[in-house]
Order: structure tokens, then C-alpha cells, then sequence
């Protein structure tokens, strides 16, 4: 039998592993820093229940199968199954609800460069009834920037807009019945050349002159208080124009409020998300000097969570950040500081097996005081443990020769500056945790 | 559409997963406090590299699929991962490889009380190429001593016992060639009477002295010292016997050196866990309190983890806790301590929407200083606000009226004591840090 993982799958190296879990409790953290409570829904769900919503790609990518009468399907989002954790707990649940969830999701496309088929999603979502306040889309773009900041990775942008300009700009050139295919398509602008756009535009049936100033509107460009000054100049009439207005300066001036630094938003016409599903604010995420990653952590404002389940209205605001695809692509980019195999932060060898019982009574002592510990335990020679040791990329090593065992007191050696004393258990504890 | 989750699948309130997520991080945070790495492999595998190595059950419950032309599964446990994963990446790893993992594992058994069809493992496994000191033995049994003190449950006991003293036992009646049969069997006195376990035995073809002989062995009662002492009398010849009991000293001395409790472990000798796949110590858990439960952390020693996919042999040591089936026994015996449905220290509430610019500020600068803070941005009565703060537990209050915000000063209300005075942030802080 020839041991094999799926294509499309990623399977980490310990040094990595250690990375992406400190890249996953860095995420999960900060979202409970803002609020956000843990959730988890299983992985699989009724097929019905996750394609209620969905159309061709995802009902094509998605992974099905019976198990006995039953049709079942792996998750291929989060947001599914949160809408129906939502429609089925909600009178258990405390509203406004901010909950945050880091899980795998399956999607069975066909395996190409930067594409997987299982990759962490790791979203949050605040939800409340009938209405929520504009000031939480705000702090979704505290969280982006706080999340990022304490990644510690290369320089990032967050640029967001809100759909409600661009429909109140459409209304305003009579062709608001376009608005959601022109959406979609203003979505790839910065993939397609310009003349490209504009004949697909034609496309769609709208004369050439609208089509120009639709294109001169998402091309504004500026600070943020300049492209707010442009778009009260258009002077606009539309209620929805108006409206998005009015929230874009609010999400700013309270993102700053926050405390976010203003260098790192941007607000950029062009952004659309192209789901019809999002109606206000949306974000995505460029790093500034890897354009090429694509966006790293997008979402947005939405009307109506759970409108497949139910009547009662459930408005939101969430991000997603595909954690896995970051990963590879900063893995690929060398841009992950990666250590050693181990979480330890010390390493007990002995320079004979006469000591070994000491050993295994100071490496408990080690872990007692909460300091990450391990004996080498094979029986080889000193040598051996030396090399065992730099290989690991061990931070303190503790050796335990004739003297040592004596005296009682223990050769520590700082693996990084090569400096090396004799301490007793507790020095040694101080030394170490310094 | 009616919003359902599949049976047989836990899926917690907010509340009951901040609980869950603790007892996750306690166990990760202990697995590598004693030099555990993470490792996380896919849950869908080839069909063919999961059923490598299993028969019936496994065969029937396994949740299997086509995906175009292939032949998928998902993982039924963490063990065949780690075998197909020692496998592939052996020359990449560093040997002794001490790796953990806590994922979802997937049984489609019939749902039944306590039976679920999707749970978390949390895996440790030690692992070495052609040989394993034995001293890792009492690691494992250190390693399930912190986890449950720290996880703060009732009274535990890790039972244990090593096959070699049985195998070799039933050597010396001239029995050994019923050894897996016999060993499964006495795995499940425990369930049955003495009687029946008779009966079973001598179905087996066994005369009635041995089998007598044998429950009187597997029956031989004391403190571990006392056991010890026993086995020794009987001077049993056999090679197995002795490097069996050599092994079962070690482990207890070295766990001892360790610093565990020696009241929280118990040699058993009809402990053997049926699976032929072990090969010398072997452990199970139970609370001294609530032996219905059943064992909530077993595992043991084996001899070659990755036999079916290679020729190289990798002996190990290691254990599982079925964190789901814990959970769930636990919450139904109101052993866990559940608090409120939110992470957050504080929440800020104002008097009047004037302030909610402060209200935000102030938010920003709680979390910037590390503390889970949120702010009420529902536009309800006062009355309103002081219910929501209420129904979340919210362990410290920040209140912002017209005096507060007028003079910088806010008022800080301790939830708990009912204590509240004014504060500047910055002492704000740390009261709350307090």
C-alpha cells in the first residue's frame, strides 16, 4: 500500500504547522478581542440545507454523497451554516450576535496553483434583528486592521466602498434595472483592460456616453476626504446615493475612531464583491507590494442573513479570511519566519545514562513551571545530542555531566549567543523564562 | 426550507463553546508544554490508504464517496493519518517525532446516547525509528496527569498495565497461542460476570484450572508497590513476563520522577484494550466518581505504527482523549463551569446616543490595551442596556453619562461586587487588568 495525500490538500511540516497555528490563535484571539465568541458547525449538513442558496459552481464543486437514505454534503462556507445556526437558535442566542469561526471548508475544484481543495476560512459575522448599527461595519475594519498588524506581514491595504453609491449612481443615469449585472462586472475591472469593460457594458445594452461616466465615477481616485468631497460634489439624487454616502463617512470616521491608522484604509469605487448578496459596505484586502496574492481577507454588509429559513429579518456585517491560500502564498514569497520543529523551549541531555533519572526530574520540573521541555532519551552519544539539538533549533539546551549531577546545579547554554553557566533548578527557571 | 443539523452532530450555543474552546486550548497548550508539535492532516483521504489496515466496523461506519473517478473517505480516526503521514514525510522529520493533533473525526454508527457521528480526538503520539526508550511511557502518563489537573475535573485515575505481563502469563500456562482471543476477552471483564467470563474462556477451548488461574490473575488487587511484589512472587518463566514487569517499574518510577500524584495511578492487570494493535503499556481513565462515563483518555505502546505502508519500523507511544463524548457526559452532569455567551471583560453603554463617539473611543482603546471590550451600539433605552449587560455576564461595566463625558472620567461598575467609581482610562485599564 503506498501512503498518498489528496491533491489539493495541504499537509504541513512541523516547522510550518507551528507557523499556521500561531497564525490561527493570532486570528482567533484578536476576534475575541473585539467580542467575537467561538462557534463551530459541523462539517457535514444536509445537502438541501447547504445548497439552498447556491447556484452552478458551488452545486458543481461541491463534495455529496448518500449515507443510507440520507443526502449529505461537506460544507463549502461558513456562512451557510451560520445562517442556519442563526435560523435555528436565534431565540436562544443574545443579539447584537458577534461570533467568529476558523474551520475547514471543502471544495472539490479542479486542483491548480494556489487552489485548495480543504482551506481554513476564518470569518467573523455580527448579526442582529430587524437592524444593525452602521458603526459595526466600522469595527469589522478595526478588526481586518488589528488582525494584520499582529500578523506582523508585509505592509496591507484595506479598501472598501459601498454598493448603495454605485446603485444610487446607476439610478441617477436611469439604468438602476442593470444595477446587478453591472455589479458584477465593475467586480473585474482590474482584470480586464478598460475598453474591454466598456464593451461589455455595450453588451448588457447601455449606451456608450453612461457607460464612460460609469466608468469615470469608479475611477475617482484621491485620499479618502478628497473622493468624499468628489462624491458630494456629483450632487447626486438618490436616496440610496445619499445613504451609502452618509455610511462610508461614518464607517471612516469611526474606524479612526477606533483607533486604526488612516494610512491603511483606502476607499476604492471600484470594489463591488460581486455576490448580489452584500448591499452596503465592502472590504477587501491588498498587500501593498503583492498585488499578485489577490485580496486577503474580504466581506461586507448584507440585508438578510437567513431569508432562506426564515421570515424575520437578520442584517450582518462579516469578513472572511482564507487562511490557507495566505499561508501557501506567503510560504512561497518567503515571508513566514519559520523555526524549528518543536515548541519546546529547553532540552535536557545528560552526558551519560547514569544521569538519566535526573533528567527526567529536572525536564518535569522544567514543565511544572510552565517552560515547554524534553529529554533526548535515545541512548547515543553526546555527540549525538549535540547534533539532535541544533537540528531542532533548540533555544536553551541543559546538560547534565559528572559535575552537574554532584553539584546539583546545571549547565544551561543559550543556543542562540553560545553563552553557558552553572544554575541551580530555580536559576535556571528565572534564566529561561527571561 | 427548514433549517436542520444532521443527528448524532454536536453543535454548541455560544456559551457551551467557550467552554469547549477552553478545554481545546488547555489540552493544546499542555501536549506542548511537554514538546508536543501540531500537525493537521486532511479529513478526506484516499478510501484505499484509510481502510488499509481495518476490518468490520470500521468498514461499515466509514463515510465513503466518488468524487469523479476517485475513491474518498473521511477519516475515521487520527492514527492511519499519522501512519500515512510518518510514512510520507519520514525523511523530513526529526525522530523522536512527539506530534499532537485535535481534529474531527467522522463515525456514520447509529446515533445513540453519548454516540456521536463527528467528534474530536486530541491525539499525542511519540514516535522513534527501530526503537523507543521506554521512559516515554511515563511522558504519556504525565501528559494525561496535567491534562486533566488542568482541565479542573473531578478525581481521575490512570489505569495501567502492560500486555507482555498478561502474553507472557498465559505463556507460562502453555496457552499462548489463544493470546489475541484472550486478550480481547479479558478487556471485557469488566461488563461481565466473572461466570460468563468463564465460560467465554473455555468456549475458546481452554480448560477450566488455566482459566481459573487466569482470573485470579487478572484479579490480583493493591497499591501499585503491592502489585509490583506479587508479579515478582509468582516468578512466572517467561521472557515476556519479565521484560513486561521490568517495563511497568519504569514507567511508575519515571512518572514518579515526573512529579505526578502517585494516588492518580493504579496498575490493573485486566486492563488490556482489546485492540491486538498494542504491544506493552496500556492505559485507560476513569473519574473515580463517575465510572459511567466509561475511559475518557486511553492509548498505549506499539510496536510499528506504519507496517502497511512500509518496511521501516517506527515503534510508538501514545493516547487520545474523545473530547466530544467528555464534553457532552460532562455538561449532562453539570460538571462544567458555563458562564456568559461572549469572551468580552467589558462592555461600554452610554446614556445618551450623544456620547457614542466616546463610547467608541474608549472601546478602541480597551482592546488596544488587551482587554476583550464591546460597546451596546443599539440605539434602546438605558433600562435596555443595563438587561443586555445582564443577560451577557458581562464581568465589568463602563458607563458613559453627561458627567463622564464632560469630565474624561468614566464610571466603572464591577458586575460581581457591585462596587462602581470613576475613572480616567488609563486607570480604567487597570482595574479591569486587576
Amino acid at each position: 500500500m503506498t501512503a498518498r495525500t489528496l491533491q489539493g490538500f495541504m499537509e504541513l511540516l512541523p516547522e510550518e504547522q507551528i507557523v499556521m497555528e500561531k497564525m490561527k490563535a493570532v486570528i482567533a484571539h484578536t476576534y475575541e478581542l473585539f467580542g467575537f465568541a467561538p462557534l463551530d458547525t459541523p462539517v457535514l449538513e444536509l445537502a438541501e440545507v447547504l445548497l439552498s442558496k447556491s447556484g452552478g459552481d458551488t452545486e458543481k464543486q461541491i463534495y455529496e454523497f448518500k449515507k443510507g437514505d440520507t443526502d449529505l454534503a461537506m460544507r463549502f462556507d461558513l456562512t451557510v451554516p451560520l445562517a442556519k445556526y442563526v435560523a435555528l437558535y436565534n431565540n436562544s442566542l443574545t443579539f447584537p450576535f458577534k461570533r467568529y469561526q476558523i474551520g475547514k471548508v471543502y471544495r472539490g475544484e479542479r486542483p491548480q496553483k494556489g487552489r485548495f481543495r480543504e482551506f481554513y476560512q476564518c470569518d467573523i459575522d455580527i448579526i442582529d434583528r430587524d437592524e444593525l448599527n452602521i458603526v459595526y461595519d466600522a469595527e469589522v475594519l478595526a478588526v481586518i486592521y488589528t488582525v494584520f498588524n499582529k500578523l506582523e506581514l508585509p505592509a496591507f491595504k484595506i479598501y472598501l466602498n459601498n454598493r448603495k453609491l454605485l446603485s444610487g449612481f446607476l439610478e441617477s443615469l436611469n439604468i438602476a434595472d442593470k444595477t446587478v449585472d453591472v455589479l458584477r462586472l465593475v467586480d473585474k475591472i482590474k482584470k480586464i483592460p478598460e475598453e474591454a469593460f466598456l464593451g461589455e457594458l455595450g453588451d448588457l445594452g447601455l449606451p456608450e456616453d453612461k457607460n464612460r461616466k460609469l466608468l469615470e465615477f469608479i475611477k475617482i481616485k484621491g485620499s479618502n476626504s478628497q473622493i468624499i468631497a468628489k462624491l458630494e460634489d456629483l450632487k447626486i439624487e438618490s436616496e440610496n446615493y445619499r445613504s451609502g454616502l452618509n455610511e462610508l463617512k461614518t464607517v471612516i470616521s469611526q474606524a479612526l475612531n477606533l483607533g486604526i491608522n488612516p494610512d491603511n484604509i483606502q476607499i476604492d469605487l471600484s470594489i463591488t464583491r460581486g455576490l448580489d448578496y452584500y448591499t452596503g459596505t465592502v472590504y477587501e484586502t491588498f498587500f501593498d507590494e503583492y498585488p499578485q496574492f489577490g485580496s486577503v481577507c474580504s466581506g461586507g454588509r448584507y440585508d438578510n442573513l437567513s431569508s432562506v429559513f426564515m421570515d424575520k429579518k437578520f442584517p450582518g456585517v462579516g469578513i472572511s479570511i482564507g487562511l490557507t491560500r495566505l499561508f501557501d502564498q506567503l510560504r512561497a514569497n518567503n515571508l513566514l519566519k519559520i523555526g524549528g520543529p518543536t515548541p519546546n523551549k529547553a532540552l535536557v541531555i545528560t552526558q551519560s545514562p547514569d544521569f538519566a533519572d535526573q533528567a527526567v526530574h529536572l525536564c518535569g520540573i522544567l514543565r511544572q513551571n510552565g517552560i515547554a521541555a524534553d529529554i533526548m532519551l535515545r541512548d547515543c552519544k553526546f555527540k549525538k545530542k549535540m547534533e539532535y539539538a541544533n537540528k531542532i533549533k533548540i533555544p536553551y539546551l541543559v546538560i547534565i555531566g559528572e559535575e552537574e549531577a554532584a553539584s546539583g546545579t546545571y549547565t544551561l547554554k543559550n543556543m542562540a549567543t553560545g553563552e553557558q553557566n552553572l544554575f541551580a533548578p530555580d536559576e535556571l527557571i528565572k534564566q529561561i523564562r527571561f
